[in-house]
């Protein structure tokens, strides 16, 4: 990390243009329209128009889609300084990650005769794997300049592909919301990226490394979306009917007991009692990660906010007590502190995911079997044999998600691609042009103090 | 109001804890899927997965999602210091109310053997209640700690259930969008709430209530998005069909037109014509509130823009001229001023429905009097005592409210809650961790104030 | 412009209340219910309560309500002073305009027994409408009295009307998103009423007309809400089935790769590679406004990309290098370079509509092509002579911009409507009520100020 020509005039336009150039001739060789979306397809055969999926996924998309752009983008404005690079870089990697997963998962999804076909699933598809982008962009977020950024986004992309291939496809695995695929993937890779780009001198811009009053407003708007719209990302793209509607209610209690603790834990872990907006923002969503493997089964409204009474829970303990704890013994910083979001309560919907599986019965899930656990339904295998395919789904999330943050690490800290220095770490101002922070009134105040400024005797005074 | 005592630190982790595993066992004993979320239910009769309510509410719900916790939580953030909390308490109310309605109005709106069913309408109707104490929250606003609000809502959710049990179930009531049942009801109860709570010494932290450029910003998010959306509150409960689309219809005119004049009052009643965000910011949504009743019936756009052009008007005046009486001769500190944002168009709104009933005949409504007023359409009784029947579902909202907000305020002015002083009011940092207030090129002026600061002879001078 | 009366304590309110109540005279006599939102209509006829058009529109117009009152809204707030105004009259004159479209284009749409039938498809097209207007609102940014805006708004609905009638309607032109009829009209309409009230002198204000930190942020807010939603603003109003579903389809795609080529563009132009948020937030939208009349069609995800990826190129070359030119060789001042987010991508989504249109065949299109091209579906003209009625149309929106812009400039330039002097251009405070601009701890530092400047020997030091 000590390449400081931090100049982006080359070398971020010619990774932009090379990626999305080759992304283009990919996509015209390979990419078609499905049935759904293709004009004559769709025309050759007899349905209503109000068949198509669009009507059946397309509101949920939107609440994906805004999760992402606005979702994560907001939520990780709460640095000071570094509002123009969070919401930017998040833009820029979203727009990256959510075509080259469209190829990515498109191949690994199963090719229709050489080409991957495309309509509203693959476009929640690549949302949520975008969305494994950017939790590993929370964990490096001020450290990384925007071609380390894309350069991970391609890698981790490809990995993501992969292991969800492995998970959804070879081992027969549920995980509608992705708390294994993910979840437990994006934090476990982003955590070993920032392990490997560890930069032992971080304390030189240790005063940027927090949040202004506002900051704070701004990401409340990322957190408050991130929590209205959970239901919606859990449901995307569960069956039709009762999946969609049980999984959207088992996440919304979820995430309201959730917050509940997190509010709880937030004033008990203070000595004065008073609520943390690190707490607040973060924790109260550890519901919906915590959900994302059962919140398709019958887990229950009691057993959803039990879910997410504990995820929020051990979220505030982890923001508390284990972050520091893993910086100082370690080595890992983690800006948004994506171990206590995404990370933990990752592993405990996996292992809730587990559990309620294996516990699954004809007597509750009649021929509702069917769209839950297939596998079972058809005899292929026993609930616990699921339960099981479940666990161990959740220990090979976790081995590529490490293995992977490793070498993607590795090729991240080539000095090449104009990673700040240690000083100019969460600060806009290397990237941005950034413009003066004066309002309305303030301005007026901002004309004494040049004035002020501009007098030599009070500047001797001053300085 | 005496105790300042202010420390949450065993306050609210307590009282959340109780309420929540309290919650969750009384969802474990007493809630259940209804026949669309539950995977046996739904597979045991047949019928497309496309028929499955969650398509035809599930965006609606979201949109009054939104509402509720971005257009009620920003709403609020106008003033300068309360930020966090506005935000931040909404946040913690609204997931504690909508739980513990989902309860309430599960016991009331009848039970299936002894359960309560619970899907995506149980999730809207949960929304609308918790709106109902977010209004009332809105006229104590920057005056009570969250013990206190925590306190409120279980009360106040409550009494809702019983209020809205009276009108819908036992008096066949319309109000589909709930100009009575959630406007009326959460405006007085709050309105007595405060009034209770008087504070003769408020003005020792009045500095403190007023806005600043940006959280006047900041609360123009709320405001749109609840003005935004409205259309999908009001239409988000009644009949699927045009009972739905017709709503949607007539509450978008309302508002439209309410905007104009809201507009127009705001500048007609400044002495330099200069428009008050106060009121835009408020006013402009009570089209919204006034056809929340009528919404849902044969009010045509020329009605629904008359009442939304009187909506507009009143709400302003409500703002420049009550609002200040209110406060010096009632004794009414109503922080928001959900009097005139929700207690009087909700009136009027609720007058107008019941004008509206009165007027119904078959030959407006044809067929679809089965869907407004069943009662009107079996001959249960005339569309004149439907109209009877909606004017006296006001008088006995109004009278539950105020008696409620009453007992209700006593038992919140017990001083074990941990309220604020009166200098101490409107203020985020006796509850929150406050960061500072510099943005990025700011924060060099402020190096240059500290080391300032830290000369003694200067600071002598500034002291 | 030299009318620097700006109190609008009588010009404001009276102009409301004549054009309201002239609106609500109209709508009286001319509105009805359509047989989709009519209680005894729609019950009149067999079929589900789920067939109603409510269930496949509903979704797409809140997405398209949300980018008109939040997008536009906040994609203006870029200026450090203008918060209110941009947020404040974009809501003005959008509650307005779309009651006026809706008349208008109610009555150019064709009438039904003499009465205007409004809908969810009325509704969207009142907000495509608005649209246009807000788009010329971008061109005067900040040089304009709310009246002055209320009566470019009634001209330009009028004319966008006409316009939108004599393409559509006359020559069958397909523009589901509005490449021209939106885009370009609004574009290129604001571009000459920008012209004809051009200020000389307008450097008076100079040193406002920037943005500052705080408000690019909320700018953001705008811009993101405009690109994820754009794929149902382009889709809203195409038939239903597979058309929608691709027409979001491709827009998503052109959107993702005009991303990619904005930032590329935007460092390679900048001396030191610097993003400049002026690009970020305008011009990575350009895909969506030149995938807006062919992205119904057949363009597929590889042309759609390209079609993007130009616009993308496009827009920031005009900001970089355009702008400047038309500002001081032409005279123009276009204070949100509408001209490069809406202009020239406007016009290049119409050359790419008429080429994809001349390109059409029934291989391609199959029985889809009556969805998409009915006059060549049904024979009356070639897929080529589409092409060109595609290419005239452009032509025509281009004149009745310039001209209708000419004229409505002229008027707006009367001397009555209370427009701001030079020097008092992009600021909030000649028609707000604008509070302070100090944050939580900054009051402190306010109040040591306040005593600062009490001082009278501080005072003259600092003066």
């Amino acid at each position: 990390m000590t390449d400081t020509n931090t100049n982006m005039r080359l070398k971020l336009p010619i990774t932009c243009f090379i990626l999305e150039i080759i992304l283009i001739i990919l996509f015209g060789v390979l990419v078609e329209y499905d049935k759904e979306t293709d004009a004559k397809k769709w025309h050759n055969s007899s349905h209503s128009e109000y068949d198509n999926d669009f009507y059946y996924r397309y509101p949920s998309f939107q609440d994906v889609h805004v999760m992402i752009f606005i979702g994560f983008g907001f939520l990780m404005t709460f640095l000071q300084r570094y509002g123009f690079s969070s919401v930017g870089f998040n833009f820029l990697i979203a727009a990256l990650a959510l075509q080259w997963a469209t190829l990515m998962q498109g191949f690994f999804h199963g090719m229709h005769g050489g080409k991957i076909h495309v309509g509203v699933e693959s476009m929640i598809n690549a949302d949520f794997c975008t969305g494994s982008v950017l939790i590993s962009f929370g964990a490096v977020l001020g450290k990384t300049s925007p071609v380390q950024l894309l350069v991970m986004a391609v890698f981790e992309v490809t990995l993501f592909a992969v292991n969800e291939f492995i998970l959804l496809s070879l081992l027969g695995t549920r995980d509608a919301g992705g708390s294994m695929t993910i979840h437990t993937f994006g934090a476990y890779f982003g955590l070993m990226v920032t392990r490997v780009l560890y930069r032992p001198n971080l304390d030189k811009s240790k005063h940027k490394n927090s949040s202004v009053y506002h900051s704070d407003m701004f990401a409340m708007i990322g957190t408050l979306y991130l929590w209205m719209f959970w239901p919606s990302f859990n449901s995307a793209i569960t069956e039709h009917g009762d999946d969609q509607h049980r999984t959207a209610l088992n996440t919304y209690y979820s995430l309201a007991a959730c917050t509940l603790s997190t509010y709880a834990m937030s004033a008990l872990t203070a000595h004065d009692g008073k609520l943390d907006m690190v707490h607040i923002q973060n924790a109260a969503l550890a519901g919906g990660v915590a959900a994302g493997t059962a919140g398709e089964m019958m887990l229950t409204p009691f057993g959803s906010m039990i879910v997410g009474f504990v995820a929020g829970i051990i979220s505030v303990l982890g923001y508390k007590y284990l972050s520091p704890i893993l910086e100082s013994k370690l080595k890992i910083q983690d800006t948004c502190g994506v171990h206590n979001l995404h990370g933990m309560p990752g592993v405990m919907g996996a292992i809730v995911g587990a559990v309620t599986a294996s516990l699954a019965t004809t007597e509750i899930y009649g021929d509702g079997m069917e769209d839950v656990f297939p596998d079972v339904a058809d005899n292929t295998r026993s609930a616990s044999s699921q339960g099981g395919i479940q666990a161990i789904s959740l220990a090979v999330t976790l081995g590529m998600a490490l293995v992977g943050g490793l070498l993607v690490g590795f090729i991240m800290k080539l000095p090449i691609y104009g990673a700040p220095s240690d000083a100019s770490c969460f600060e806009d101002s290397i990237y941005w042009e950034v413009p003066g922070d004066e309002g309305s009134h303030e301005a007026q105040l901002t004309t004494v103090r040049t004035e002020e400024f501009a007098k030599p005797e009070e500047t001797e005074k001053l300085n």
